[in-house]
């Protein structure tokens, strides 16, 4: 298969690293230039340029689509707006209370220059959410449920790690066993937040940082853990590199209803992943297929998971899913 | 919400009535027709008309879609091509073997009318189809694994049916445990498709039938029967009644892989259905909302649920699905 689809990258941490990882395995992409802001790195793509974010503009007409690998909470607001001036972007936006917002802006900034941009991909929101809409509409008697972990979340970990007085940091996501069983069992029951998760997260914290005030801030940030029990333990740099280096993650979708003659049923996702970020850039490395080709229909503004027909993620004919696939 | 969905629905066995009451239960369709063969029966819907088959050129026009709710191996082939001349149409047509021809003729009639038809709505084809495009996109170095049950096959239990001789008959699907668990296990096992799952028949034949001709049509038949190992049991009417009336079914969808940096992932998704039907009927109700909206966008020809924007499946806006379900 001929390297079609010409596609940049944005940042060089896990996400990224992943993201070059997983388009050198797709047979229709070919990684073309890695923006960061800094320009001097060096990079695991041979002959791949590294360009400085600020020089984007000289990349209009040679992309067909950007994939933006940085961190909802400070970097995509801008850079998300920033880039669909100039390309079709994808994204991995995951602050959920946040996403009507962005949407808004992204979609203003690509109806503006003709682009699509596709946000919030990966696996929540991303497949998780996809879970979801499938599993309402289909069973639209019902109630769904969504369980993260155990597993390290990369934004609640940003977010701990941006608290002054933070030099690393890892949050885990536990789910409540009670609570996941009485699910399967067709219980339908109610839960809030905290019945749901824990939170735990683990800290170094800088020389002569005032403890007792990370864990306050962690405890009270809004969206990330105000809502949850979370328990934070502050430790050493060596004992952060050497049990928590991991970057595992998972959880559950179910949707238990009953349809109308009063049958019940229960549909389950899960997930078990080894790398978070891993697995994060492949799915987005998948919907970057997939938005090229829904920007090369003529759909232009800010779109999700949702507007995607699954047959644009595979570099597979139509044909020859129905027939292996279907 | 308006009833602005105007639907049609064919057949009056287990799928029609679910349909009947999966529509009842849609804020945005209202059931408007059902066309049968038996132009005579008396249907669980108020003031909905009972239409013969042969008149269905008269709904030109009054109908937005019409699913049909029929068998795969005899109706479906005539009837698909048949009411796509003169609507929209959704249908739950299940015989994998047979997809792409029954595709290429669904498309050429479709065409031909200027109509959608959306074919192969279900679990299996249908939501297990979509687990596996999208567990193959996100996570394509890996191996997918579908396996079904324990639960009843209307597919091929009504094959065994349609065998002279049989009176009734019901058709027990098993998935073998020890693949299911070496797969979740990330063994990433080979599998025969006997290794896979068995078969259990218990049949009820017509006084005076053959026996032994009908176990030997059951076991040998392609595509339903001949690849797995068979057990066929004749029981009396009343033991049917008594101890095989439900149609429960369900399985599990696997996807199992790497991403390029070696981290390993398994995905699962399963569905526990006390009524195959039931659920079936209502997964296809969902895909009629969409397939109305794809035909109004100038959609024509033969689709499956891989051409169909999730968003399309659910009556809520662009904006709620985003605000509560992304």
């Amino acid at each position: 298969m001929n390297k079609i689809y010409k596609v940049g990258i944005v940042g060089y941490g896990n996400l990224g690293k992943g993201a070059i990882a997983a388009i050198a395995q797709s047979p229709d992409m070919e990684l073309c230039a890695v923006f960061s802001r800094r320009a001097n790195i060096s990079i695991d793509a041979k002959d791949v340029p590294v360009v400085s974010i600020d020089d984007a503009a000289q990349w209009i007409g040679k992309l067909d689509a950007v994939l933006l690998c940085v961190g909802s909470a400070t970097d995509l607001p801008v850079q998300g707006p920033y880039f669909a001036q100039y390309f079709n972007t994808v994204d991995t936006f995951d602050n959920h209370a946040h996403i009507p917002e962005y949407f808004a802006k992204m979609d203003a900034a690509a109806k503006q220059s003709g682009h699509a941009s596709l946000i919030s991909i990966g696996w929540d929101p991303g497949l998780f959410s996809l879970q979801r809409i499938y599993g309402e509409a289909v069973l639209p008697k019902g109630e769904s449920y969504t369980f993260w972990g155990k597993g390290v979340s990369q934004g609640h970990s940003d977010a701990v790690r941006r608290i002054e007085g933070v030099q690393d940091a890892k949050q885990y996501t536990i789910p409540c066993q009670e609570a996941l069983d009485a699910v399967r069992k067709g219980e339908n029951p109610v839960l809030t937040t905290r019945q749901k998760h824990t939170r735990l997260c683990y800290v170094v914290a800088k020389d002569g940082a005032d403890k007792a005030a990370i864990e306050k801030q962690i405890k009270e940030m809004p969206n990330y853990f105000a809502d949850y029990d979370t328990t934070v333990n502050f430790i050493s740099e060596e004992t952060m590199a050497k049990e928590h280096s991991g970057m595992p993650h998972g959880g559950f979708v179910l949707r238990s209803g009953n349809t109308a003659e009063g049958d019940a049923h229960v549909l389950e996702y899960s997930l078990k992943l080894e790398s978070n970020p891993g697995f994060t850039s492949s799915v987005a490395t998948a919907f970057t297929r997939a938005c090229i080709r829904m920007a090369s229909k003529g759909m232009c503004g800010a779109f999700t998971a949702f507007d995607v027909p699954p047959a644009m993620l595979s570099p597979k004919s139509g044909e020859e899913l129905r027939r292996t696939l279907l």
